[in-house]
């Protein structure tokens, strides 16, 4: 299994679990557990695969914004800066630890359905380089707090197409029913653009959208693409504009377990190229530069969480447990989503199945399961537990629950490991406590 | 709809609603939002209600202990100390923020299904009172650990009954097939006694259960006291030991909408304790201490939440949303359980609703919502809206998600109110980013 899923996971000669050349049984040793590790230089890769696609086949301009909601943390930034990755933001506080880290302002789009004034005048402070516009009420109040420190700002509208990429509600964002950005359908969006048209203080840059996620293949964003531009010629009939930018969001799904596909992504915007540039020669609309916003595809497979393994139980006619010293708390998906994970055993990988184990977290919540009936062999008390694809939503979405510390992130990049965040203390828990 | 939920809500003659005597819009304004508000005269009062009840109707030694899971902070242990509760931890964390609070360690109870080697060494060193041991291998480390400290631990058995309370299967822990503590049925949590009674260094003071969360009355503890007290009849008669302690866990439910009930917490002791002294009486025991472990039911009610809506959409055709400036972030139960929530616009209470509104949080996922389609007078940006009953497993289960920081705690007592938790900085969230 552990051959199948990634290249960055094999099994060495102790037949321990390796995770980009590294014995993770020793890094669980060294680091202590609970742990996230995170492979760079699959990071790096990924992102080179993405810009070189854009760059190739779209138009001067056309570039992939590290979608940094699926993980935040200062070296990230870093190593976008050095990738010539742009970044998409959606909060002051994952711009402001872009900034710590140097990353250039200009790269910045700054996104989210309800931005505060704080958050505006912050990204306007840091001179950001694109503001994507949600709604009205946020233009309005954009375009008053760019008039008081004199600057235009670009913008960039978020429009929603009312694609149904047929994934998961709770990550389905292009549905026309959805707190994200402005539906076309119900022609919000047109008055929208001219609203935005009317504003002397932000300076309209093209169209936003984002369909969904876990999409495995490139029909679902050629569907898109289809409506924006059809958008785009309505708009430049009634206003006269054309976009310069058409920014299709994230979305391309990652291999959690066996089951899922493989996705070129290479190939995927090739042939999304073909269909873009033939839609635009069909409207008679110069091909905009194209933005793709791209964070799980980028980290998940670049993550692996590292647990050490506490009480095995075995309820006969029942099931099988092994508890975990992490959870929840720093992997709430499988609480919140049942999203499926591969779990193994990192210091017996070779060994068979003996049976189906539930991994309970440590969180005292019966649903703070990390996965449900797995393939493993018997378990026991310290046996160290990978569960590989998890560098997208886990230490972003990681919680303190039941007062647990977040575990650190260790980078891995050439043969070496390094501490990118520090494991949690329990002085940093209570520091805010009075 | 204010005056029906709970006590400490209220309406004023601005029309404004009241939280505990104090004008929430106001709060807001010296606070900030998102704010989290805690009533402390209601927490200590509904300490007094367990504590009075159980010493009433039960011997010497019956005790409420705070689940302190359901929100944990230095101060709430100040509380739980000046109103001589025990309380309940479930990791170090927990124990650690008791010890710094100056919370007397002898009251101490430590829980959890995956306790580590560094939980059980930590608990030793604290002096905790009683250490609920969960299964066999951690009793083996206990036992181990204990020894070379030459102590002997005082310890409770968690056994579970087989009680399905009829709750929603994630909190309900009382259930054969779970993570937690050894099953009667199968016959393991017999020989889990007998091992603990032949463990030199630990000390079996009694039993443990917990059957659920959300109970609206007292019939599923007074099932899973049966059970429990055949239990110890029967090892009784196998091995002679008389249990000092039965600790019937927590799980009383609290009134989040107007469609749960209210319940009588010492009408519903009142009636356990005659179920359970008739059943001692039939089985010829003698009436053990009782212990209940309330967490939601101390602090749920006591806890609100305020927030300032930002964009607000209509989608005609589809539905109206309003944002808020936080979310799943402070709150994610509905995003993990669906759970009911009673919003209300704190400036406008008695404004009749104009339609039905989804409360939407900032953070960019479309499940990332507070309630469904509730009925409101039309929010404006910079609204307050309020979420009341929020005082259990919000802070407690809240995250960075976002890169958000998290609301402070302000804690109101005696017509005054006072900061208990800082509201999160930059600086903090990004302190152990190397």
């Amino acid at each position: 299994m552990y051959k199948m899923l990634h290249e960055n996971l094999a099994v060495n000669e102790n037949g321990h679990l390796t995770f980009a050349g590294h014995d993770t049984v020793l890094l669980a040793e060294q680091y202590g557990t609970p742990l996230y590790l995170l492979d760079e230089d699959m990071i790096r890769e990924n992102c080179r695969v993405y810009l070189r696609s854009l760059r190739e086949h779209f138009p001067e301009g056309s570039s992939a914004l590290y979608a940094s909601k699926a993980l935040s943390f200062k070296d990230i930034y870093r190593i976008m800066a050095e990738e010539d990755m742009s970044v998409d933001v959606v909060s002051s506080g994952e711009l402001y630890t872009a900034m710590r880290a140097g990353f250039p302002a200009g790269r910045v789009y700054f996104h989210g359905n309800n931005k505060t004034d704080a958050d505006l005048n912050y990204a306007l402070d840091c001179g950001v380089g694109y503001i994507i516009v949600d709604n009205s009420d946020e233009l309005r109040t954009l375009n008053e707090l760019a008039r008081n420190k004199s600057l235009r700002q670009k913008v960039i509208a978020r429009v929603t197409p009312g694609i149904d990429p047929h994934t998961f509600e709770a990550v389905n964002t292009g549905r026309i029913d959805c707190q994200f950005g402005v539906p076309i359908e119900t022609g919000q969006a047109a008055d929208f653009v001219h609203e935005i048209l009317s504003c002397e203080n932000v300076e309209l840059c093209g169209y936003h959208c984002h369909i969904g996620s876990q999409i495995f293949d490139e029909t679902p964003f050629m569907r898109a693409a289809d409506i924006m531009l059809a958008f785009a010629s309505e708009i430049r009939g009634k206003a006269g504009y054309v976009p310069a930018l058409l920014n299709l969001g994230g979305g391309f799904g990652v291999r959690y377990v066996k089951a899922h596909p493989r996705i070129d992504i290479t190939a995927c915007i090739a042939a999304l190229a073909d269909h873009i540039k033939s839609s635009c020669a069909r409207l008679d609309l110069p091909v905009p530069a194209i933005l793709m916003e791209p964070g799980r595809s980028i980290v998940a497979a670049a993550g692996m969480t590292l647990y050490t393994a506490g009480s095995v139980k075995t309820i006969p006619g029942y099931r099988n447990y092994v508890t975990v010293d992490g959870g929840m708390s720093d992997n709430p998906r499988y609480a919140l989503y049942r999203s499926e994970y591969t779990v193994l055993l990192a210091g017996r990988v070779n060994e068979p199945a003996e049976a189906e184990y539930t991994i309970a977290g440590r969180c005292c919540e019966s649903g703070a399961l990390i996965q449900e009936n797995v393939p493993l062999p018997k378990p026991r008390r310290g046996d160290i537990i990978a569960v590989p694809v998890t560098g997208a939503y886990n230490y972003s979405m990681a919680s303190n629950y039941n007062r647990l510390c977040r575990p650190p992130i260790v980078v891995l990049s050439g043969g070496k490991s390094r501490v990118a965040v520090r494991r949690e203390s329990f002085e940093h828990l209570t520091a805010n406590d009075v």
